[in-house]
């Protein structure tokens, strides 16, 4: 992977020279207060890090290196990682290294199988996947340097080097645990010259009936890449990292906030509700009775689930890449038309109920329908290829963090009787 | 465990009701300011979050619940649990309950000790340690009382049946682990109506000259049990633990960060200096040899490993109850007599030296030589039993914060770009 590894072997020390700069330039400049209410309240709109691999304006979603997510749609998950990495998108051949660097590391070491196979048969596949990137520990090459004495200025290499070799086998691991814990035979190895997305659609052994199962795969890990650096999963990774811990150790813990119900689970719960729709209607409704239960739904007192969220304020661009593809691809089928059509109503009766801050899908909306489509309908597992795609952001901001130097994470907690006596 | 579930079923409702007044009076009010150097800097020194469980003062040490660790330096960690959960001492009856509650739960399932034997023979502990928590995540009893519905009012309930379930485990584990993972023959079974840490002594199978070590691993399993909210490995607990995953995923996340050599390895570190130093004098030094060997590390450029600490200006009240210890069971052990002595001379040497805020030692200059004694002398196993004994602080972390109701964490990440504009 000398590729990326010397694109970065470039920047870093740029990277490093701009921060201690802008530390130099401004360090004891506020940019943040913390009130009462967000020390309770998980520090909610506390600017409080730093995370250059992506930003998250409400009003735009999801940017990459400052590139909107919906001008990058198309573009493979090799791609995404280089540009979370770099802050570049890579050209064709810098792009096939890439893919031909991840296709040689897939192969998942036998013992994490037998690991595997020696947890009870009802383990949930997001224990299971968390549990094969833990075991694997072993591997860690930023260990092994850190034992021998390396400088803090490498530090950014060997994590890097853990990171392509988790990342690699991710596809692998992830394959294998589906087809494991829901009993779909054999494993499928991965195969040589497959690209990250198309070799993990080719192990899950899925139907593909339009033949686009890998774009759709390229697609889903292309969209979960990343998302700033405060939410819970890279958070978590982060925090981990910080002390030092190797990306073995660091994804792990974030992926077990990933397996969060308020965090990952909320995929499942939108296509539930569309199932649960599908299924009173005996199949797709007219506009009128959608909306009709839509304001069952919400004066029941419940939400609509995959509308709304905690940051945006727009149509997030990941919903629109979704249910694009899929209006392409297989615009017949009733799920996908379901999802497009409580996109064309549901905004409407969220804006009059008045209630909802932000009327407009998010990528829970979308993602779920086009894994139903192709037959995976474990939810369980759902969040398993959220997973994978994550884990290049958070593999990412490990590296950044690491090549610009940041320390251990320590905020001061206080207490509540300290609160009450300092603001008498 | 009805005796702690009943204390803490009557704490809870007066702590909402304290915290919604709090919030409710001084919601709007700023306890701290984030600068840019503290967003670069891991957020050291923002008042952040609550933590009623403990706090560390700078010229005091740990205070647990508000009382100075060196008070309840003789209590066992079952009043120190249940004092980090509900504020309280227990009263003898009560202590004997939690004693009694968490050796009925002491039995490690079958299926964990497989996968643990399918890990590689030279798997670092901490991984195993960190494994064997994560794979038992299916008997979550969160996980089933969430799934059906459960309401948010009672969220800490089941959060503190998986804290009891585990922590009464938590020794079996560690002890498993380290007879396996170091050759030292069969594993040794939990014994009825021992204690945690005299069941925790017994099935190492150590050697115990003096008949105390269940004493010293009482006090090493109190010692370690909790440290603020801020530090590494109880922040990432709290992180992944805010998006509502149970704690064997919540344990395990904040372990994997207990594994960075910036968090947990100090007193390896410590260790090895005095080691070195033994090796050199060819046993115990004079008080001159010593000063003149602090010097030479000192003027190599290195640091006296276990003196200073991040928060800390006084001696660490810790390393008073283990030197206390170890002087007074076994004061003629030469380590022990060497730990002593370095106390004696190096804050003075740091103090004209003059580069150390804190010329004071820290827990970990002490804990080593006491697991030295006992032929505990592998240490890459010592951070295991620093976990054991902090998943009691994570865990009422976890059950009080979902007590009161914190929400998902999730702090606000910005970019270099956006500081270096905002800041112009």
């Amino acid at each position: 992977m000398a590729k990326l590894q010397n694109a970065l072997a470039k920047k870093v020390p740029v990277w490093r020279k701009e921060v201690s700069a802008v530390v130099k330039k401004h360090g004891g400049k506020k940019i943040s207060d913390v009130t009462v209410l967000q020390a309770y309240g998980g520090m909610r709109g506390v600017k409080g890090m730093v995370c250059d691999t992506s930003e998250v304006p409400p009003d735009k979603g999801l940017m990459v290196r400052g590139i909107p997510l919906g001008k990058i749609t198309h573009k493979w998950p090799e791609d995404i990682f280089y540009l979370l990495c770099t802050g570049d998108l890579p050209n064709a051949r810098d792009r096939r290294a890439l893919t031909q660097d991840w296709s040689e590391r897939a192969r998942v070491p036998s013992y994490v199988w037998k690991v595997l196979e020696a947890m009870p048969k009802n383990s949930h596949p997001m224990t299971m996947f968390d549990t094969g990137i833990l075991v694997m520990q072993r591997e860690s090459e930023f260990v092994k340097a850190y034992n021998k004495g390396m400088t803090k200025m490498d530090y950014w290499k060997p994590t890097m080097e853990d990171s392509l070799n988790l990342l690699g086998k991710l596809p692998a691991l992830a394959a294998g645990i589906y087809r494991m814990r829901f009993n779909k035979g054999k494993r499928i190895g991965p195969k040589k010259g497959l690209d990250w997305g198309a070799n993990f659609a080719h192990m899950l052994g899925l139907k593909d009936p339009e033949g686009k199962l890998a774009d759709c795969m390229r697609l889903y890990l292309n969209l979960h890449c990343d998302h700033e650096g405060g939410n819970v999963s890279a958070h978590a990774c982060h925090c981990v990292g910080s002390a030092l811990s190797d990306p073995y150790y660091a994804v792990s813990a974030g992926l077990n906030g990933l397996a969060g119900p308020l965090h990952g689970l909320a995929n499942q719960e939108c296509l539930n509700w569309v199932l649960q729709l599908k299924k009173k209607f005996k199949g797709v409704p007219t506009k009128k009775q959608l909306e009709d239960f839509a304001w069952e739904t919400l004066n029941g007192g419940k939400v609509i689930p995959g509308y709304g969220h905690a940051v945006l304020r727009v149509t997030d661009p990941r919903f629109t890449a979704f249910v694009g593809f899929g209006m392409k691809h297989f615009p017949d089928d009733p799920i996908m038309k379901l999802v497009n059509m409580i996109y064309e109503v549901v905004p409407g009766v969220l804006k009059k109920h008045g209630k909802a801050k932000n009327p407009w899908p998010n990528v829970d909306a979308g993602s779920g329908a086009l894994l139903y489509h192709y037959g995976l309908k474990e939810f369980s597992y759902y969040t398993v290829l959220f997973a994978i795609s994550r884990s290049m952001g958070m593999c990412s901001q490990l590296i950044v963090n690491r090549a610009i130097g940041t320390p251990i994470e320590r905020p001061k907690s206080v207490t509540t009787k300290w609160i009450k006596k300092t603001c008498k």
